[in-house]
């Protein structure tokens, strides 16, 4: 283990009454097995208890919880789940998010930004949130990612997040996001195209060690297109951006047809794959890394990743829930961790 | 080999600068090895035996043709690849076509669909044309499903052809084909959706032999649109369309996340996934069977299947082109033939 000179990961509680309490006690379980990173729990210590004892029998272990200081984690790690106190209560049941549920979360947020910030954890990994809750509750921001990236602003100036689902096949980022497909096409600017792929390149190269990322960026129409016979963004959006591109050095091929661009022997030949929306990117990574992959903010002066699934209420508290896109998101964190540090 | 009782297939010739022929040929030198379904080549035999001697060497092989009547193509195959004339000379050198060639690509198909409307031939496989090439010979159709379409007319009425890329792991129907994205959301329509779900639907149980077809039927917006959060699509075109399919007594269940569809045990749902745009269909059918996925047409009154793939140009003649999505276009053909009959 390389984790000696590498601080802890502070791992946010996410929305209590989903899944990530859950996934979180079914990671640490595996821990020695899958030689996993030092990370720390951000949330309430009595609320994690009871959620392992409820799973205990379930997942036919002895769960073992400590409350800690992000210095202790690593100490503490192999014999007991490192939790940091909030300081915030949650109360919520399984499936059943209540008026501590929003405050609960949010708090783990911000005190895992705090402590990746000061230098006391190498990277935040973020369980999964429910929009809907914290917004009852009134939050007013667009996402999770957003919520971050005005936390990390320094100066007052917000950094761009760049989203980036990542798997060992394959690695993605979308260039527009969390908008219909009809507002993809009006958000859609070389702008927006240069200054994602400048963000998605420079961390390839900080953060993953790959010396010359080679970035291979799609189309937006059928067969890219075909020479303007089926529609003319990549002519006029997409071509021009990639000009930019070449010109500072980023190592960019485009635009090319979206359908031909993600079996295996074409994904050989480039590092991260840059598309003009959300399913466009989306499909082809949920088809060949639909349980482990993991979703990473790129642009952000920290680093954080986070599983590539939701809060799924219907199968919280039953030891159901499926792990590995959260031990996934731990390991690629310290591995990103290493390559930076 | 159960193929006594049923005709052969119509290969056409497709652009005969293309890699049509190569790849018919190297099929058939495949015959035994894996049971192919007889087949004959609709063109000209000089043409073919030219071709078959300068891909003798490469091939390693003894290349046979044979001219022939469709009816003695089933005595012949084994020994010889069955050429039936088409009276229309083909001149075009590997890559470069020429005069000759829309005129011998359009006879081969003309004449394929009159054998298969006569009952001299079971279904109709096309080899890649090259609709730059037809253009300019004054071809006025937008590509090769609308003129076999046009050809399978009865009493003046064109049938919906409706595309389905097939392969043994997936099938997909796109609902709007080639068009812009922009167009795409322009044409999507609940008409649209019903008409292609019912041909789409129809077929799998007359053609493919699925008693109660299950299909999936996808959203347009990231997320099917997040109840209405990131697009109105769903609620408005896609949901109605649904209602109308399930009156029907189609098992049709949508809009899906389209980026969650196309995973190995999302697909063991349904029999096909009936999507709402080009990229939507081939991002994950290529990603998944690249190289064997084959294009059938529905929705007309003959089984006519294709390769997957354009004319390559820069590879006719030299033997590299691989035959794997012809033989999968014969194979499938042959089985939707047997399942018909």
């Amino acid at each position: 283990m390389a984790n000696d000179a590498i601080k802890p990961l502070a791992l946010t509680l996410g929305e209590p009454a989903g899944i990530g309490p859950d996934i979180t006690i079914a990671a640490w379980l595996r821990r020695r097995e899958l030689n996993l990173p030092v990370f720390y729990l951000l949330g309430d210590e009595a609320f994690i208890v009871r959620r392992a004892k409820a799973l205990e029998k379930a997942l036919g272990a002895d769960i073992r919880i400590a409350s800690v200081s992000p210095s202790e984690a690593a100490a503490t790690f192999t014999e007991a789940l490192p939790v940091v106190a909030t300081g915030v209560r949650a109360t919520a049941e399984p499936g059943k998010p209540d008026e501590s549920s929003a405050q609960a979360a949010l708090a783990s947020i911000r005190q895992a930004v705090g402590d990746v910030r000061a230098g006391r954890a190498s990277a935040v990994v973020t369980n999964p949130i429910a929009k809907s809750v914290l917004y009852r509750a009134g939050f007013r921001h667009p996402g999770h990612t957003e919520f971050l990236a005005e936390l990390a602003a320094t100066d007052g100036r917000v950094p761009q997040p760049v989203m980036m689902l990542w798997s060992p096949r394959l690695a993605v980022v979308p260039v527009t996001i969390h908008v219909s497909l009809r507002d993809a096409l009006v958000q859609l600017t070389s702008e927006l195209i240069v200054s994602t792929v400048r963000i998605a390149a420079s961390e390839l190269k900080s953060r993953f060690g790959i010396d010359r990322p080679r970035i291979a960026i799609s189309g937006l129409n059928p067969h890219a297109g075909e020479d303007g016979s089926l529609g003319h963004e990549e002519q006029t959006v997409i071509a021009p951006a990639l000009k930019v591109l070449r010109n500072d050095g980023i190592e960019a091929r485009g635009p090319l047809p979206a359908d031909t661009m993600f079996h295996e022997a074409a994904r050989a030949t480039y590092d991260c794959a840059v598309c003009m929306y959300h399913d466009q990117a989306l499909i082809p990574i949920k088809t060949v890394a639909f349980d482990d992959a993991v979703n990473v903010t790129l642009g952000l002066p920290f680093i954080r990743t986070s599983p590539d699934h939701g809060t799924a209420f219907d199968i919280a508290g039953t030891a159901k829930a499926n792990p590995a896109s959260l031990i996934a998101a731990l390991k690629l964190a310290s591995r990103m961790a290493a390559a930076q540090s």
